[in-house]
Formats: structure tokens, C-alpha cells, sequence
């Protein structure tokens, strides 16, 4: 199954050794975002890949599109114009210091200011099965969420699959309503086939009520089950974070028409605090090509989840054979 | 309120990524120092903060100006005469390994050959409201002890606020009988109005008895009335390091003349083991200078002392809005 | 006399050792721009300096005030609004391969976005006796026009000295039609006591004619004659770029309303090919400021200019005596 | 055109900062090869650009094909096996102290023990216009000569054209007589096309004689021609250092059938002195995919070895924006 | 007691913070093997010890003997012939994400290419009383095993003392059998004096049966005392990792021929999982040159095994005053 | 023959990539010294070497050891006492930029608190044929100055060879007298054999007049004859710089009792403009030891001097073939 997706390229800037901002004048750049991140660890999995983005039309646009390729994403349908990428700055936290990213301008960026006319959908649909759409394109300008829908309905009427997630930012949303941004994912929804989200976003973001008589597990069921519904939504997923004893545990959750799996909580030890989520779609949608059992999806995708914890940067770059290593020999922290 | 210090500043060398000396041609060059890192602090926190000392006139002097500068301090009292500068190693620390400190000379520096007639004194008091006397110029040359003696004696008559803080180290008084020593203090304490330090200060350093005959909380209420009465003390103040199930704890406590309250222990979490008390001392201070209930300081300065130990180098650099998210989110470790 | 500077503070980050932008994920960080630069020197050569500009109210914002302060500006009049810091990136070139700059949005930047009523321009005027007015200003938007204009004429009725460069870059003015930015300057400069700038500023941006009657020499001096005339320019200064053998040379020149003079030209090696203009003027305000001959202070400015080209950075942090040093020992390479 | 190689990827291991070994512990890894360097520059130019060859089945193997990719180049036929990677250090020389290399094994390396089996040529040749073959593998070992006699042949029996380098390396002959290199070379040449090489290749690896009686440019003419003729060569290039006043200048030339060019010779500023032929080869090859006049070609060609000399490592990354700048402006040193 | 090795040296290239392969372009170089490590460690206790080995006869292989001498060993056997090194990849592990070790070529390397007479066996051991015969010599090349045999023949007929380990590495022995490896330990043991291995060596590697009527811990003594009888070996060594509660924890244990002794555990937290065994080793070895009492040798050992597992890199740098402070001192994290 | 020398090791801190102090936080770490420097370059050129000196009693002590093992200094006579290193800053100069060394504390450290009870000169004094003895010992402190003299002494009155180079620095000399540091000089003299110096050194040192009626050339030989006479020195040696056209050129002088010898011109490309010297004494040395006709002598120092100026740091770490190298092949600036 080929997987495309379609998203913001960012630059992340990370200070060395835990250091803030103001203790360094070193950075370490890399080019990340959720498409990014998901698409190359499939690639990595050994799926084929392409992102459809636009980048700046001068020399940061040409590094940020080799690093790309160097993460495995097929670079045929990346584009340039504009002159600005979004960036952001990572003070990488530290025990109970928290990690701090600070955002710089994201709406001026060339993927803020491209429009679905910006874009060639239909030779970059052909090549596609399945794309994967962020749900910050229709957070950020109204450009890309005319894209993002113009390229939604495309694939959909063309048969192709649509995985989505919320990805709710509030600190982009400042001027954007509640009932603005309800009206956006409803429309989007219907479009799609996986969704990955919490249960917040379906009573936060689409105004669904739980119903409070069901205890929780059964709340969430029931409210998954007729967002599903009512979307028509092939799978579910998404992830639960759970504190025991001063630790934290990462616990894959997926829905399909007719079940319901968790996976088996793993500790989570952070090297970097940001990505989790990506690298536990990245092994959901792995799952879902290869056609696997929803627990051993969900499995694999926790799995995955924890190892993208441990590296650095937002892009998991695991590979089948270190999930499978870790899922079979967990204790083992030394391979030679 | 405007406050201030008088004290060193070193340049502190720090191997990269937990290297010993042996295994690394790479230092990292941080200008530190108790009267530094508190003010630093309260400089993060929006106070108004200048610091007398003196450094080396030449390049390395005004490389070291520069950085103070930029932590935030006020330069209009740093003088420059002399040609060297305390310094120390820091070989990082890991797990059961402890961080090594090794000091270079301190006695020739700039500030250990500098006495009271190379400071003006008077200019600096009148821009300042209190003024924090680290006690290590007591244990340093003759010059810095005269220095200190000048300085409290005509802040004293002033009116000006006057804190200090014992910070015995043995390495520096290899030389000075115990019985040298407690004059110094005993000569410095009635200018004090703020004392930072522990129960051995007072009874190893001043040589007072505690009375054995009450429990260990009793003991020390009563030995700590006991010398605020004596010297006429406002505020003492200091840190307990609590071990339990292999962790270990800070917690700090305040005393005024009435009040003795303890902060709730917060985890310490270490990423460099240097400068939490001066962390510690840079909340007290700012609740101080705000006039803040005793209960509300000594839990923001607690959190501020575990902080400043997830932050590389002995300065802490927090801002309000840093301490207060940990103190009220403590579970969140990405903000974005 | 105390000098400040409005303009806007970027960020800069280069790779390493000459490694152009796929080459590294190594980046330095600096903070940079026409008056930092200018003001930063003049701190180096003993000067009471300040900008006025505005910072993104975040981390980033806190972690460049910090470094503005590192090289000696005063940072009272430092505001902190938006949340975007134009930036650029420079890959540096090394022999025939010319240092590239990449420029990142700058138009939705912190500076960019403050009008005249982002500043408190009244108390930053009692605090200063010369303003340096960047030409960039004129060419970013409408309210950095705006406020350059309403600063200007404030500055100008309170008796204080404009100092203002021309500056133009192409690339900035992309949407700025001729006749537009040529109403710019010519508003502007009846302000103005100092000017930095260039023959082809004169005749391209404000349309003069030269005599082409005369040699290359008199058609220069007669039509900036013309220009301090019509404008009542106090000083004009610029540097010529000579090619001889192979080899570079600056030659500073300065016109007050009599004279003429011209330097002996100096020899460029280029560490870093950005920032010698701003050292030329930074040497020739401080000339201005301690009342030099126009001889002593046109050598001054070029040695620096020459100099800040051995510099890393746009910075130029040279101090008195080293460019007295190379001004009396140009062929000592080693000092110790 | 599409364009593609058949070579050895290098791991080169370079100190920083001209730095020896012995005087660091931090190496920057970059992968190399000829074929690489050509085939990235070439992709840098715009072109579609494929290499064939074996990396090991390993992690490393995993980062260099990573590399590949982010330099540009199709990785589809580039395959893992074998463990082992040919590395060779580089410490960067300074003035008169040479750039020295040490190799490390090579002969053991995935692409030394891969013979014409391990290698899908038939779909590779179907992907592409012109293969250029590195004359290393010639060198190399059994398996190496006979991949790159199978490459040539199946190639040259299918209409592909074929470049060839003579990349002759004494120290990677110590084991191979005179005699027998020349047998491998002439088995080699009537397959060739276009053909890199100096007239010292001709005479001394094929021992051909020149013709005293002429002077020295006739009897490389005349040499040249015979061989062209010889082998029904349609292309010869290479390229002159020339030392003029302690200066070097690279100049490159260009025999067709009927031609022969010089380039205006260039001067040679080395930041890395390896990688120049790599680069003239480039632009040869892109005027020859172009169907440039052969005049067009050299000088780009020249220009763009030359701006090789000015980039960190072996691969020359110029894109034609910048070979045409320094064509066009060749004494603009900032670009912004 | 002088202490020496026979062994390999290889380079291990480090990617600075937990950092991946692809992830970087910057290594750390170090040289290592079992003997380095174990030499180096008794050198920083104040023992003289020295290498028999070689390296390649290159400006890597000097730079390689540069860095021996940096660790404390006698380099005057060390020979400089071949041309390549046995190398490896760390990428240091986080958490659940274990540390991967890619191996390059170690048999051709100048090591795995030298034979018994490629040595100065007989001067050698005249300067030695103890010599270290590290088991992958008996895994590598024909050539090293029959050095091997030859040194410890030699020494053993000269009463000095040998120490072996098994240290057996599956990667290293695809291509030996089962019943090879025996033999080649039973041709090597009957010169063995002290011996450093694990149950499984004696079980898996000499096909000894376990009498599994006895519970664990006496299976295991029952089995060491006829594995020591029938070889006449004074000192069996090694250590158990043993899990609780989520950590790890070291043990070391020491048979001599009538004695067992099992060490406290202690806790381990890993900066680098690789170097713990050859730390433990040059505790043992230490307390058998100093004749301390078992139960000395083996706390020693197993808190010098611990503080390995704190420093980067394979070679314990520890010192006596390290590892007799956290016995003492277990819970002080910072000397000063 | 066995070389040694007496003097101090310094500790050398250097900011990367040419930057000020100010500019970075990351400083190189080095260990130097003027026979530092001499022996490690004859330990390259394969001699026996030791280092007679006392390091701090601490971690920096043995961390400066162990480098000095590195360079390949014998370690034997290295004593640790004291708690301070003398250290000193190299900002390194570009251009017209002259390098600035800024020197720490040197009178305290472990080197300038030693007297002659401090070193055990016999033991030493037998396993050495010539020591060198650094004039700054003279210039430093009593006890160095009586640690001189007393080795001076006994080394002579063994038969030793002593070499002695003047190396007086005014910034060291402050407060000593030039009637005082001529009785030093006059004192040491006598003992000597080898003297490295300039005609200034006998002048303004030793107060020589030169016979002025005689050209430049002649009033040399003159003087040096006189010196040489007076002192029974068997040889005399040093360096010219010479500039012309801009470029500036080594050329080293020696005299034995009967000729006079200068070496043909190289010209100097400065990578550290530091350590030219030492590397020029280096090659007499060997020249000395080795017996070497003079004329081989000074051009093989010459080109080891200008070599010297190509490294990184103070230490020439040239080989002999290296410096064979550029004698033979000077326009060769690549080996493979």
C-alpha cells in the first residue's frame, strides 16, 4: 500500500545538552512535522512514501527537502514557492522542567500561502492509496484549508483511503471560534476512513455529548461508536497516557466497526517529549496496510510509541526489526 | 526593591555530555558564583539587580562582564583589576559516579587580592535596598574579609537590608582554626538581617549546643530562636535533602521571628547537582523583597531550588511563569 | 555623548566551517542588525549606548534581549511584543564562492508589526543625544515607516542628532515601486544631521544627476555637496571597495560641509564578509562624538571596518586599543 | 538525459577545524565516491540521476544509503549486503602541510566482494540514458573488474552511453603489475563513449608514445587523436593545474573528434583540496547531456571544479545558479 | 605485580547524545578491546602494566598508540603493521531503546592479520607478571589464535601468571563450529590461571552438564569446582546482572579453589551499557596483584563494575579514590 | 641520544572557528609549554624524551599528564604537588587580526610554587644524554629560578648537554629589573652548550654591544662570536622573519664554533601563529643529536618551523617524513 500525506514541513531548533535558549548559541536544526514524522517511519518500515507540501523557493527550502529524502519521503510532489518555513524552538526539559516549544510565525509560511491551486492532487493522488491529511491544515489560513479539502474530496471520490487526525493546537487556533472549527472538522470528517483523536476532541472539538450514566470505558465506547457512525469511520485510534507510582505508561487504544483493543501499557522513559503520537500512527497505519489483527496492531503501535520516546527529535526512525526486538526482548539494552 | 551582592565570580569549566577530564579536549565556559546565580535569578524574576566585584583587567575580564550582562545583572559596580579569575572543573556526575569539582587558585583572583578600598562602596549602596554578602569572602583573604566587614558595617548604618549566607567549604579554610572562623561570623552576623544556612552552621561554625533533651524538630526551632535573638535575625532560612525509597527530596524551611514553616518536599530530579541552594535563596529573596506570606514563598523558593537542578550550569535561570506552571501543573512536561 | 540606535534585531544562524546548509545540522545562533552592530562597537569603544526596537514577547524574545545585552546595549527601551524575529541564514562563502544570505520572513516580525505606538519614544529621547535611524526601516513596512518618520521628527524638534544610512536591499523592496521609496528618503532626510551612503544612493535612490563634465572625483564631491546642501546634512560618510592585484582594500571617506577626506586604503581578509559597513560607522560616530579631526577619524572607521571583516558575525566587538594596535603595529600578529 | 554510476560509496572521516588524529576525538562522516560526487552534482544541476552499487547490510549500510538519498540520488538499485564499507580518513591540510588520506580496507567492502551477480543490471540499464564507470573497480578486486566489464557490455550492446574515468591509484595497485592494468583498461575502452583521463593515463597506463618531434601541445593533440580513434572515443576531458606566481589555476579541456577546447584557466582557492575532477566531470557531463557547445561546456565545467575546491568534502553540491553567478560576477563576494 | 595484555584494539565510533547513525554527521573516536580496558583501568590504580599487540602501520594506527599512552599503557610493545583497524558503531541506547552495535572488518585488521611471529614474545614477557589473553583472539583468524597459543605456552613455561576470559561472541564465531570453539578453550585452559567467564560458558562453550539435581546455586558451585580442578585454575570470576523491581543490579563473584564469594549488589544506571565486565575484571585482578581477601576484591570489583556503566565509552577511567569513595560513600553526589 | 627538558606545562584554552572570547562558550583544552612542545615533536621524530615538571595534585593534573603521554613525553619525573596550573586564552587572530593571548595566574601554579627539593634530579639527570632548560624558569619565581640553577649545575658537572633558550617575556617580567635578569642569565650561561636566541637576546639581555662599524650580517657574526667565546657554546641557533611583498618567511640561523649557517627562505601560512619556534628548536635538536651537517639541519628546522605554523595549537606534532615531504615535494597539497 502506497502512503502519502499531506502537511506543514517545519524546522525545528533544539539547543544541545538540555540547555535553554539563552545558555547556548548552538543549534541543532532538523525539518519535521506530523506528516513527516508518520510518513518516514513507514518508510522505514519499508512502505513507499510521498508528502505533498510546498517549501521556500531558496536554499533553506532545498536543504529542508534533501533532509526529506534523507528520512525516505519520495520528494516528487514537494514544492517551492514562498520564503518562509514555520519553525520552532525545543528547550528540551528535564525531570519535573517541562519541554518548552515556542513557535515562531507559521502563517507566512510557504505551506501557509499555498492554496489547493498550489498543488498538482491529481498526478500525486494516482500515486497514492492512502493519504494522510494533518488536521493543522485547518487550523493555520484559509489557503490550506481550501487544499485540504479540495484534496480530501478528490481522493475520496476517487476511492482512496483518508486517514486523519485532530491535532487541535490552542495556541493556533487563538482567533479561530470554537463553532468556526467545528464547522471545519465536520465537513473534513466526512471524507475520511481512519481517524486518530482523544475523546476530548469529540466532545471538545465536535460538541458530542458522553453519555454520563456508562462508566468511563463505557462513555468512551459509546461515544466512539457513534462518531464512527455518523462519520463512517473505518478504524479509531489513538492513545492513553497513565501515571502510576511516578511513571508514566503509553497504552494504544483502536476502534474498529466492531471491536475495541488497548494495548498492554509499556513505560514510557523520555529521551524527547515530543512525537509519541506520530510514531503510534506510524504503527497503526503500518497495521492497517499489512491488514494485521487489530491487537497486534495495537501492540506494535504502542511499541513503537515508547521506542519514539527515546530518540531525539520528533521523527521516529525505528525499524520493524528494533519494534519487534524490544516487543520480544524487553529487557535486553545491549545488542552487539 | 533593588538588590544586590557582593561576592565572587568564577569561571567554571565543564566537560560536555558527563566526560571526565581525561576524555575531552572540549570545555564549556560558564561565569558563576553565589552573589551571581541569585541574582541572575532575580533578574529572571523582573528585579532590579547590580553586583559589586572585581575581575581581571584584561580580555578574559571582559568576556566575563559580558556574560554577567547577559544573566541579567547590573555591571556599573564591576570593576577590573588584577589578572585572574577563580575557576573551578565540573566533571559532570552520573547515576552512583559523583560530580567532581576541582578548584584552581582562588586567593590571587581579582576578587581575592581586591579589598575595601577598591570597591566604591557608596555609589553602590545608595542604588540598592538589600544587599546579599556571600560568606565565602570570610573564609577567602584577608582582603575579602575586610572588604565584607566594610561593606555590612556601612550598609548597616544605612539602613540597608543585609543578608548572608554561611557557605562553609572546608577546601577553602584548609588553612583557618575553627576559632578564626567563628569571629569572622560572629563579627558579620550583627549586620544581618536575613541569614541563610543550616543547624551544623550553628553549631559547628558558631559552636552554639543544642538541646539534646528535646526531639530533632524541637531542637532546632529552639537552637534557631535562640541565634535570631542573639544577632537580631529577620528571616533564616535554608534546605533540607531527604532521602526516601532512593529518591531524594528538597524541602525548605523559613523562619521569622514568630513563624517556622516547612515546604511540602518536591522530588529533586538532577541534571547538574550544582546551585540549588542558590536557586533555593533566590525564591526566599523575591518573597521577601514582595512581602509574601512565609507558607507561599517557601514552597515557590522549593520548587525554584528543584528546578534549578534540571538546568546545566550553577545559575538558575527561571522565570515566574516557569516556577508557577511546575507548582501548578506539576505533571505536564511538554508546553506548547 | 550617549548614542542609541532604532532598528530591528535579527536572527542569524550559520553553519559551521564554512558548510553551506545541506551540508550540517549545526547551526550558530546570533543576533544581529544594523544598530546592534553599530551600537554593540560603540559599547566595545567605551560608549553609553541603547536600542529601541521590539523583541517577540517569548522565549526566543528573553534569550535575544539577553544576548543585546552580552554586547553592551542597554535594553530600557528593549519591548517584547508578537511573536516572530526576522531571520537569515548565511552560508559562508570562502574564496570564489560568495557568502549566500537566505532571508526569512521579516515583513510579520516583532519590529515589523510595531508602530510609532509600540515605542515610548519620548522617554527614550531624554536618555539620548544621537539616533541612528536604519534605511530599512523605510523599506519593511508601513508601520516601521511610520515610526522612523514619527521618531525622526521628534528627535530632530527636540535638537538631537539623526544619524541615518541609506541601506537599501533590493530584496526587500521587491513591492516598493522607485518613485515610492525615493518619498521615503526624501522625508527623511531634512531630519538628518549624519548620513551613511554612497554615490549610487544619491543618483539611483534619489534621482540626483551628476556632472559628467567632471572626473570621476569632482563628479562625487560636487554632487554630495549638492545633497548636504539640500539637506543640511552635517556629515557624509561611506567607504570605497577597491580591487588591486587580486586583493581587496576599504577606503573610508567622509565629507563634512568643507572637507573631504579619504583614508589610506587598508588590505580586506575576510573571515566573515557581512558587517564591515557597520564598523566603518560605528569608528566614524565615535569620531563624531569625541569631536576628532576628520583625518583621525575617517583611519579609525576604515582600520575598524577592516577589522570587522576578520570578525565572525555582523558584529564588530573591537575595543580602542586593538584598533589603535593595528593602526600603530599593522604587522604584529601575535600579541602576548 | 538520465544519468547513472556504477561505483564505490566511501566512508570519509574528517577531523574538524584542519585538526590531525592524533589532536581530536570528533570525526564529521560523510559518504563519497566518484561516482557519487558526479551523480550528486548532477542531481544538484536538475537531472534524474540513479548509482548502482552495494552497501552493507547493516546500520551503517542504512545511513550511508540515507546519505545517498540526501544527496540527491535514486537509491532504487542500491543494494545491502556484505558488512563492511571502505573508509578513508582525511586530515585537512593548511599552506604548505598536504591534505593527507588514510585509507582503511576497501578490498573486504561490501562493494569490493560484490560481483556482476549481485547486481540487477538489466532493470538499471533500462533506467538510464549514460552509465559512467568509475575506473576504480578496475583496480579494486576479481569481483569489481568483472561487474564493470558486465556492466559495459550489456550496455554497450543496448545503445546506453558509457563514460570513463582512469582513476588510476598507485597505492591501490601495489599488487597489480603494469601489464595487467593495461590489459584491464584496454579491455575497457572499446565500450566507452566519453572518456576522463590526463596524457599520462595514455602513456603510462597504455603505454602509448607521444611524438617528441612536435611540441607539447601537438603531441597531446596528437596523442589524443590516436587514441579517440583507437577506441572510438567521442569524448576525451580532463583538466591542467597550472602554478603561476605561487597561485594554482585549473583549466580544463575537451576533445570530440574534431575539437579540441581549453577553458580560460581559473584560480584555485582550496578550502577542501579534494573533489575538483569530480565536479569538472559533472559539468562536462551536463553540457554533454545538454548538447552544449564544447566552449559553454569547459568553462562551466571549469568553474564549477573550481568552486568544488570551496566546499567541505568530496561532493561537489554547486548548483547552476551558482556556477553561473561566479561566471557572471565573478568578484561578488555576498550574495543577499 | 606488573600487569600486561594481549589483545585487540579497535576503534569505536560514538554519535554524540543518544543520537542514531542517520542522525548525525558527528562521531566520537575511541580506542578500546578488552585488554585496552582492563590495562587502562589497572594503569589508573597505580599499576604498571602494558599491550602486546598491533596496529596498522598508518597515521591512524599512531594515532591510535597516541591514544594507549593517553589511557596509561606502556606502549613499547604496541607494532605498527597492515593497514586497517577493527572498528565499531555505538549508538548509545535510551531507556527500552536498546545500545546497537555495528561492527566493521575486524579479520583483516593489522590484529586479526598477525601471527605469532609478527611479536616480541620473549622480551615481552620478561617485563610482565601477569599477562591478560583476552578469548576473541581465539574466535578471530588462524593467525590469532595461533599467537595466542604461543604467547600463553610461552608464558605459562615461564611461571607467569595467565588470565583469559572467554568473552565469546556469536557475531564473531558465524563461521566456526561448535566443537571447533570447544577445542580451541581446551587447548587454551590448561595454561589458564585466572579465568573470567559465566555458567553458560562452561556449559554451552565446553559442553559441561550441570548436575540438575542441585538447586541453582549449587549446580553452579558444583560445576565451577570441576571446571577448576579439571584445569587447575586458581581464580574463576565474573558477574550476574540481576533484575528487581524495575532495576538492574550488578553482583560479582569469585571462586578460588576452596572459596565462593558473591558480592552485595548495587544498582546500576547506565551513561554507556558497554565496559562493566572489563571493569569488573581490572577489580579482581586488582585485588589478586595486592593478595586482598576474596570478599575485598569482589565488593571492590563490583563498585568499580558500577561506576563503569557511568562513564562514556568502554574504558573504566576510574581511581582508587573513585571507587573506595562511593563504598564509603554511597550516597554523595558532589565533591567539593 | 635521550632528550629531556625542565619547564613548565601550561594549560591552553582556545575559542573555536577564530572567535573572541566573547563569542563563544566552548574552549579547546591543551597542554603546552616550551618543552612541551620541543620534546613532543622529537618524540615524533622518534626520540626518547622526558618531561621533568610538577602538575596539581588533582583530576586536572592527571588529565595534563595523560595528554603529555599523548604527545609522547615520558612521564616518569612528571611529580603532582601544588593545586593550580599556570593557563593562558588564545584568541586566535585572522588577518590584519593579530592573535591575543591573555594569561592567567603563573606564579602560584604547581611549576612556580617548586623549588629543587621538589624534583629528584639524579634519577633523572641518568636517564637522559641532554637537557633542555627553559628560560622562563629564570624570569618566573624564586624557586624555579633555584630549580634551574641547581640542574644547570649538576647536569654540567655530569657532562650532560644543556640547551637553553632565552624566551624572555617583558609580560613575565614586570617586576623583575633587567640588572636582575642579566646576573640569571649570566648565572645559567656557563652551564650551557646549546643556546637558542636573537641578537636583541644579547644586546638587550646581556647588555653586548654590537661593533656597529660593521654591516648588519657581520655585526652579527661578531657578536655571536664574542657570546659564543665568553660562554664556551657550542651552538647558537634561531630564527629570522622576513617579509616581503606582503608574504612573510622562515629562515633559521645556526651557529657552531666555526661556521654560520642560514637556511634558504619558506614562506609562512599561518593556521596558529604560535609554536613556530619550538618547532625550529626541535629540528636543531635532532640535527644535534644525530649529527647532522648543519646545512641539513637548518633547512630541516626551517621547514619544520614553517611546518609548525600549519598545526592547530602550540605542539608541533610533524614526523619526519612529513617534514621530508614538503622538503622535496613543496608544491604537493594532497597524499593518497
Amino acid at each position: 500500500m502506497r502512503i502519502s500525506a499531506f502537511g506543514e514541513v517545519m524546522m525545528r531548533l533544539t539547543p544541545p545538552e538540555y540547555l535553554m535558549l539563552e545558555q547556548t548559541r548552538e543549534l541543532r536544526m532538523d525539518f519535521t512535522g506530523t506528516g513527516v514524522n508518520i510518513l518516514s517511519n513507514l518508510a522505514h518500515f519499508g512502505c513507499e512514501t510521498s508528502l505533498i507540501t510546498n517549501l521556500p523557493d531558496n536554499r533553506l527550502g532545498e536543504a529542508a527537502k534533501a533532509s526529506l529524502r534523507q528520512l525516505g519521503l519520495g520528494d516528487r510532489w514537494i514544492g517551492q514557492h514562498g520564503n518562509h518555513i514555520g519553525s520552532y524552538f525545543a528547550e528540551m526539559g528535564y525531570g519535573p522542567r517541562p519541554t518548552q516549544v515556542t513557535y515562531q510565525n507559521r502563517h507566512s509560511s510557504s505551506f501557509g500561502v499555498s492554496g489547493a491551486a498550489d498543488y498538482d492532487f491529481d498526478s500525486f493522488l494516482e500515486a497514492t492509496d492512502l493519504v494522510h491529511i494533518c488536521g493543522i491544515s485547518l487550523s493555520l489560513t484559509d489557503q490550506t484549508r481550501a487544499a485540504a479539502f479540495a484534496l480530501a474530496e478528490k481522493a475520496h471520490s476517487q476511492g482512496k483511503k483518508i486517514c486523519f487526525d485532530f491535532n487541535f493546537r490552542p495556541s493556533l487556533n487563538e482567533n479561530n471560534e470554537a463553532v468556526f472549527m467545528r464547522e471545519q472538522y465536520e465537513r473534513m470528517l466526512p471524507y475520511c476512513d481512519i481517524v486518530f483523536g482523544t475523546q476530548r476532541d469529540l466532545t471538545d472539538l465536535l460538541g458530542m455529548k458522553a453519555d454520563e450514566t456508562l462508566d468511563n470505558e463505557e462513555q468512551f465506547k459509546s461515544l466512539t461508536k457513534t462518531f464512527m457512525d455518523n462519520y463512517d469511520i473505518e478504524l479509531f485510534a489513538g492513545t492513553f497516557r497513565i501515571r502510576e507510582n511516578g511513571s508514566y505508561y503509553l497504552s494504544g487504544f483502536l476502534f474498529d466497526k466492531n471491536h475495541y483493543v488497548q494495548a498492554e501499557p509499556r513505560e514510557i522513559i523520555n529521551l524527547d517529549r515530543i512525537g509519541a503520537g506520530d510514531g503510534y500512527a506510524a504503527g497503526v497505519l503500518l497495521g492497517y496496510a499489512e491488514k494485521w489483527a487489530l491487537e497486534k496492531t495495537v501492540a506494535f503501535a504502542t511499541a513503537n510509541g515508547v521506542l519514539a520516546h527515546t530518540i531525539q527529535g520528533d521523527v521516529p526512525l525505528t525499524t520493524r526489526k528494533q519494534v519487534e526486538h524490544i516487543m520480544l526482548h524487553p529487557t535486553v539494552d545491549l545488542i552487539r
